[in-house]
């Protein structure tokens, strides 16, 4: 660990926490969404929309006290690299909601909870990791489990697509349900982005 | 604004300006192409493959020019995030193009003209902000204006595939369709990339 | 070419080595996957599997090395990169084979063979650059090389969708054709991807 001679903003460290229980709040909903009943659906998407917006305050705050700062606790760009990775997790989980009510996907394949339930995991220990990264202590278990979840996710998604392809003999269904499954492990590949952040940062401060 | 002690490249904000105006003539063909018939969609097309390539040469340009300079204005690296980003928006839209011929899209839906306008937009407020490098003073609308455009985008994008499933009975159809309008609704992400970019130079030269 | 007064660890050159060359075992394997029957290809894509568990370690054991080494030859963030593009390529090709066994495609396009042998020589112009990476001489020529290759798989690529929606009525076949196809574009792009890294190192270094 270096001796810091310089104070830093220790702000940011809050302002990333905050950014990423927005991620908490958006996994809950999402697995909220996926027991509720089509009239249930709308009113939680428009809660997870509502987030959406919150999660993209938090990350405007960010990017403008990289401005307002003199002295930032790591690089501007890893700051903006974090921020925008938090952001992008926020979106695909948003985008999922969203399109599956707009495509009126009553049921959905029960991996699809699977997949859910892994970005629920995902969003947990990524907002218990983001404290850490004021003393950049105790960081490797986060991306390592991270990368074990998205892995896990990445199996999970092969499968789910070659059983969807067994079951569904309506193509259009197949797409819609393609979509919205695709989104979903693209949620989960940004979180493995916030992770490698993460990790590229505790390298360089080591 | 901090006080330059040695003298910069300034030659670099008139190859992004260049660059970017590929990007208007590239939107405006799109625009033409819709308009058109199949046989004038196909000379479209072909006059958009050579603005493609023309824009790939500035964007070659730009690089070469990296290499030869001994001060740039700004980062070597954002320099050329900034070319990859502005060379992106045209590949996309050259794309589109290239696949409405390809896929003999006679009748595409009312709302894709809708993408390929704010598209326009995202061209022209790009290529205008382009020169305001030099001094980096108000490209902060610029940004804001990308940002609440690609919004626009992504909202209308969501919408358009929710019609489509509703309204395209042919799945081979619809799959020709919706492949369209993602790659339309990408060359948007991408034009925010390059207003991320912008951002993110701003910042540091503030 | 610069005087270096700082010994420069010279193991991450061998390690990028043998990480491009881990991509050569993959190309292959994915030709061979091609001509076998169904039982062979399932044998082929459990070979393809650990060829990515192989190629994954070698990312990883660069990643530590940038961690615990003092003076890199390169910039740490250059290093990441250019070992996280070329794990994405390994990714792609191991994706693109599972697909191929999941989804039981025994009839492919001919021109999928062709998008195979572009990756095929893309892994092999990748792995006799790596080396070169420690003089940073004649690396233009790889990466012009992988540009140009790169373009010829994006036409193909293109001819291929045009020619799979008029040959194949299937919806569902098509579907599962269609993301295959676009996976192995992919792996194409992620080789590019490695080659404008490499190019930003050299454009730094030079």
């Amino acid at each position: 660990m270096r001796f810091r001679i310089t104070p830093r903003d220790t702000t940011f460290f809050d302002l990333f926490t905050a950014s990423a229980e927005h991620l908490v709040t958006g996994s809950k909903l999402l697995s909220e969404l996926l027991g509720a009943d089509r009239q249930g659906r709308k009113a939680i998407a428009k809660q997870m929309n509502d987030a959406e917006h919150l999660a993209d305050e938090a990350t405007h705050t960010i990017l403008r006290r990289i401005n307002s700062t003199f002295v930032t606790p790591f690089d501007r760009d890893d700051i903006y690299a974090l921020a925008s990775a938090l952001d992008d997790c926020m979106d695909f989980m948003e985008e999922a909601s969203d399109l599956i009510v707009l495509y009126k996907l009553d049921d959905l394949p029960r991996r699809v909870a699977d997949q859910i339930q892994i970005l629920q995991r995902c969003a947990e220990i990524t907002a218990e990791a983001m404290p850490r990264l004021r003393s950049m202590q105790d960081l490797s278990d986060y991306w390592v489990e991270i990368n074990r979840l998205e892995n896990q996710a990445d199996k999970l998604h092969r499968k789910l697509l070659a059983q969807m392809f067994d079951d569904v003999s309506d193509p259009i269904e197949l797409m819609k349900l393609k979509e919205v499954v695709e989104i979903l492990e693209e949620a989960a590949d940004a979180f493995e982005k916030v992770a490698n952040t993460v990790e590229t940062i505790a390298v360089k401060e080591s």
